[in-house]
Formats: structure tokens, C-alpha cells, sequence
């Protein structure tokens, strides 16, 4: 899919597509290039190889998306969709986005919303009732981009770390 | 696996195990008896066969886990664990809870604690960094039920609903 948004008069090509194991460094240091990120995520060379089993580990199963939107070649943004079946909402099938992440020298330019869009209508077609994602609580700007777009902040977001499961 | 709480000075033998079809129509009953699952389930018999078809894609997806708690042979809890393998968080594979229900006749019971305990541990032994979930906002027992136990609210939920994909 190639969208192009038009920004302060120039028109940005963003080409939106499925990751391949060669994008993983791009990924990783989307996912470090960020003060939530920084202290969690290693993008030093050679990666650590526990990114490429990650990678196929999302690779291989049919309810995960990767994605990467690039332009002009370069890869400027990351994020995952993830398929989950359930009984709730009438056996619905939800959509869940997960690991956004743009540029930090290109966000404000409208590029994560054409992503969004992009993860929204991925979910749509699968046949998804509804999409989900958490957002941390210190991003306001990040609420209030999702706001903008239409989504409701209905939810708390809880998350329990095993600090032995290394 | 059975855990045995003491409540009241009763002991209570919870038993917890996969879900079978026979259990859907006592899962759907326990996501109707709850003042958000009210509106959008119908436990209504014969089901409406869309929870068929969402038990089996559930059953037949590996990463899929919904389990029963069963009290003197009676279904009294549900919830699903959801595991997801991702790039961040160098390669962590998450665990992810959802659809959490004890029969509303049961609750403050310690019913809940043993069965989200249950699913941590299965998170755990399955690989995983971190266990999330997300409770709805006009839920605060449910928030203080997961800070008690050792949960940090640390995100926010949001989620877009399709109208037209039913």
C-alpha cells in the first residue's frame, strides 16, 4: 500500500509493507529511538540474536503482522498487529496494534496516522469487530493523537514483569 | 491444576483447566452475568452459533489458551491467555489476559486471586518477560483487585469499534 500524505506542500511518499528479517536492525532502533524505549531495547551491531528468534517467531505465526512504512527508502516507522480470536462481543475477532513507532526527526508530520490507518483497515479486513491498544500513560501526546482518530480511552492498562524470565 | 483457598474457614477446591465446547454456554453465561458483558452477549440457548465458531478458532490456535475454573463440577470463572511474540523488549514474548469472569454470586471470594495467579504462572512457564491486560475504565475493584497483587497501572486502553463488521 503507498499513501501520500501531503505535508507543509510537499508530498511524502510513505510505502507501507510486511518486515523482513533484513529490516530488524531498522526495528530495533525505531523501538530504542525512544525515552521509553532507550533503556529497554540494544540496537548495537551485531544484534543481540534474541531479535531474529523474536522475528521469526512473529514470522511464522498467521495471526501476527510486523509491518514497516518506509520512504525513500529508509525505514521510518514500525509497528505489529496481532489477530486474537475469543468468545466475547459474539465471538468476535479483535485487532490489537502494538510497538508504534516513528522517526523521532519525522514525527508531527502526519506519517502515524497513516500507519494507524493502515493497521485499522489490516484489522477491518480480517473481519475484526474492534481494534485495541494500550498507550503508556506518560505519552499524552500519543492519547490525544488516538483520540483524534476516533478511539475511545475506555480501559486501564496493567502489566506484571517476571524480572527472572530472562 | 487445583488450588485449594481457605474462605470463611471453608476450603474451597477450584479447579482449573482448557475449556471444552460443552463449556461455551457456561462461558457465555459467565461473560452476560457482568454489568459491561450485559449488553453486548447473548447466552440466550441455543447459542448463537458464532461462539462455536470462535471456540474453534480459539482451540485451534496455539498461542490461544481459555481456561475454566470449576467449583463441585459448576463452571464459576473464565479468562483467556493470550501469548504474543514481538521485537521488543529484546525479543520478549508477552503474555496477554483477557476476558476475566467469576460468577457474580462468588466474587470477594479469592476465586479471582487463584485464577489470575494460575495465569501468570502459565505466562511464566510458557517464556514469558511480562503479562499484560487491560480492565475497563468504570471498573475500580477490578484495579484495586490487580494493584493488590502486584500489577502496575502503567497504560492507558483504547479501542476503535467497526460498526459495519458484524
Amino acid at each position: 500500500m503507498r499513501v501520500s500524505p501531503a505535508v507543509g506542500g510537499v508530498r511524502m511518499t510513505l510505502a507501507i509493507r510486511p518486515a523482513t528479517l533484513a529490516d530488524v536492525p531498522a526495528i530495533v532502533a525505531l523501538m530504542a529511538d525512544d525515552h521509553n524505549g532507550a533503556t529497554r531495547e540494544d540496537p548495537r551491531l551485531p544484534l543481540d540474536p534474541a531479535y531474529e528468534t523474536a522475528f521469526h517467531q512473529v514470522d511464522t505465526d498467521p495471526h501476527q503482522a510486523l509491518a514497516v512504512a518506509e520512504r525513500d527508502g529508509r525505514v521510518v516507522g514500525t509497528l505489529q498487529v496481532t489477530l486474537i480470536p475469543g468468545l466475547a462481543f459474539k465471538g468476535a475477532l479483535r485487532g490489537q496494534i502494538e510497538s508504534v513507532r516513528i522517526a523521532s526527526d519525522l514525527r508531527g508530520q502526519g506519517l502515524g496516522r497513516q500507519f494507524i490507518d493502515w493497521a485499522v483497515e489490516h484489522c477491518r479486513t480480517a473481519g475484526c469487530r474492534f481494534v485495541q491498544l494500550t498507550s503508556q500513560a506518560n505519552r499524552p501526546d500519543a492519547h490525544r493523537f488516538y483520540e483524534r482518530l476516533g478511539w475511545e480511552q475506555s480501559h486501564l492498562g496493567f502489566k506484571l514483569h517476571f524480572e527472572d524470565n530472562h
